[in-house]
């Protein structure tokens, strides 16, 4: 017997023949005598529709009048998925953010889940055998008693928090993937499905373009270790051994990982701009005069190159930024060029950030150096470089990402 | 200053067009300096989706699940009508049932209201100038804390609801008509508005067939003095003196209407079946044996007619039912022969219900007489009578139903 979370998103509950199966899903694992708590996420496309007459209503929506109307898709699938539930016999009750209650914090829009008391799911598993389906994406703030959200997969952070609450031997997040992959298999066919992952590495994996699940839900799986299982949704129920081990990943602790590969994974985004600060004084405060007004702008900047200086007296900064905030970097730098003192400011868009991810580079020196000689034998040009503990990341011309990963994926074994 | 309730149905609110035109009602009530709470339906239509997935779901859907689901409806309509208010630069928030809160009974899909506390909004018309958005057609058990729904028509419910708990001088209903008429327009063409109707007179026309209100709202307002003033929702709102008298039918008590009318309006219904018991033993306890069947079988009975017996031995019972219920009636009755002991069971569902209503009958004599005398003189023959304080009904052949309400329409001197 174990407790489980299940949580299926929108195109898993698009409509009432596809709830029906998750309800299937659902009646394998209570078959198999387990204690179920689904999270659920809004009929596809329906929030979607929500978020469009928000927006037709005013530009200038109210967030918390916002998360009132479009926190109404949960509650729709979540009650219909206990009707289909009840219909085929198992006892099951639908519980909206408030009712159970997700407290959250006031963050309309992007709320961050503060507690849940799990006490009473507990309390009906074992009474009354009773499903819990509760509300993906959504809560409530304690103070104002408004309903919140989380924003976009939030359902995913959801389905982590409840598991945490109840303290489910697992968490699993049925989507259309199978799993998590060693990289994107469109770029590399012979991509290998993780049997394992940490949360560390899956954290890298997740915020470096990786898009099964939300970063913030294996943040809380870390923190709560919840151990989070990634699986498909598309196997039919009937066709799972309820007994077995189902093809997936398993998100967990970094001890629950016997045989550690030194790389785990390689990720890649394309949504890169580099911009560099030509022949700005070399004195202590510069990096400060650079990056304080790109942070008051709400900037991520990422990748931060300072040059030695050649000259003593001046010397280049580079750094990335998302492309989307691209041209708002060069707006910002740009007033504050006398506060800089730079002479001008160079920009490329046409670049990728490759990164490479593996717990075991804590132990194994000259992971990082092996890649640089494999890339420079492709003749590619690295723009810059950042490592970490478990990653390294490098720049490149954006038209060489697809020969930089297949070759990193080949270099470190990861090939099928 | 006076504080009004607003209230709009489904048609009124059914895109975000029609939601702007409710707003600038909204806005002329606020512009003249009165304290607003509106009270919303679902978008048309999206109700009966969500009653179509619930079905869909399961034929014996779970009645709190059902409510969970479609109270989805008017968050919906709450949020989008808040946030267009805001738009145009007026204060507004969205209450759904749970948050007021309205405290309803445990029947759900045809719960009953309770209590609403009203002193938070009224704390708000006061210090922020903020105009409450509230869900009609639902509300919470306080005991299990799920959504309750008041059943089809409850916003009328609600609203007047909150009007009685904010002690509003006023709750307008929107509607598709201007008014409530001496007869429904389309079978007399000379029917008039009614200015004013008594929350009794209101209670007998409703009920009888005009389907401009939910009887429950009439009954509310009637037991809190909440004036409600039915009007059209089509007006242009910039067309409306916000301190003229728009045309629209006060339903007040009646102390409030001066010049009482003998016959205020005449309703009619065609859903109605005619029951005849034949030859039953002339004994006490007969109608007990009848009735008490039909009783425990939910059907309703309304019309009685017990012949005077000519052999003393036994007699005939007719009565009526809903049209819908017939059938079942009569098995009914079938199952219960040999306790019974009728002869045979005679049926008519081609019969029409005719009613006069009129709180002036009270103290006017012969007014039931007169109609009876006009009635014979076009040949229309009765089947059966009933009358109470402030109406009379008869049962007629439906082929005579438009015959017989002109004519008295025309014989208490309603026509225009």
């Amino acid at each position: 017997m174990a407790r489980l979370v299940m949580k299926f998103g929108g195109t898993s509950v698009a409509d009432i023949e596809r709830i029906g199966v998750v309800a299937r899903h659902v009646k394998r694992e209570i078959d198999a005598g387990h204690e179920v708590a689904v999270v659920v996420s809004a009929m596809s496309g329906r929030t979607d529709q929500l978020v469009a007459w928000c927006r037709e209503a005013s530009m200038l929506h109210d967030a918390r009048e916002y998360d009132a109307v479009i926190a109404s898709g949960e509650q729709v699938t979540a009650g219909l998925l206990a009707i289909v539930l009840e219909g085929i016999g198992i006892n099951a009750r639908s519980w909206q953010g408030w009712q159970l209650p997700i407290l959250t914090s006031n963050v309309h829009g992007s709320a961050r889940i503060l507690d849940i008391n799990g006490a009473e799911l507990i309390k009906r598993f074992r009474e009354r055998k009773e499903v819990a389906v509760v509300t993906g994406f959504q809560g409530i703030n304690k103070e104002t008693g408004r309903i919140t959200t989380l924003g976009r997969g939030g359902s995913d952070t959801s389905a982590v928090a409840v598991a945490a609450a109840i303290q489910a031997d697992r968490c699993d997040i049925y989507t259309d993937v199978d799993g998590v992959y060693t990289t994107d298999p469109r770029v590399v066919p012979r991509a290998q499905r993780l049997e394992k992952v940490s949360f560390e590495e899956m954290l890298e994996l997740a915020s470096l373009g990786a898009k099964v699940l939300q970063v913030r839900s294996v943040e809380l799986g870390m923190v709560h270790k919840v151990r989070i299982f990634v699986r498909s949704s598309f196997e039919r129920p009937e066709d799972i051994d309820p007994h077995g081990t189902p093809p997936g990943t398993l998100i967990c602790d970094e001890e629950d990982i016997v045989e550690q590969q030194v790389v785990t994974g390689i990720a890649f985004s394309k949504d890169e701009a580099q911009i560099a600060v030509r022949h700005v004084p070399d004195k202590p405060g510069i990096a400060a005069a650079i990056f304080g007004p790109l942070a008051d702008a709400s900037v991520n900047v990422d990748m931060i190159v300072q040059n030695v200086s050649s000259d003593g007296a001046t010397t280049d900064l580079t750094f990335t930024v998302p492309a989307s905030e691209y041209q708002r970097s060069i707006d910002v730098l740009g007033k504050a060029k006398s506060a800089i003192g730079f002479a001008r400011l160079d920009g490329a868009t046409d670049v990728a950030k490759i990164s490479v991810i593996g717990i075991g580079m804590r132990s194994h020196a000259g992971v990082a150096a092996q890649a640089f000689k494999a890339l420079a034998s492709r003749n590619i040009n690295i723009r810059a470089i950042t490592t970490s503990e478990i990653k390294f990341s490098v720049l490149i011309d954006a038209a060489y990402t697809e020969l930089a990963v297949r070759t990193l994926h080949s270099l470190y074994g990861l090939d099928k």
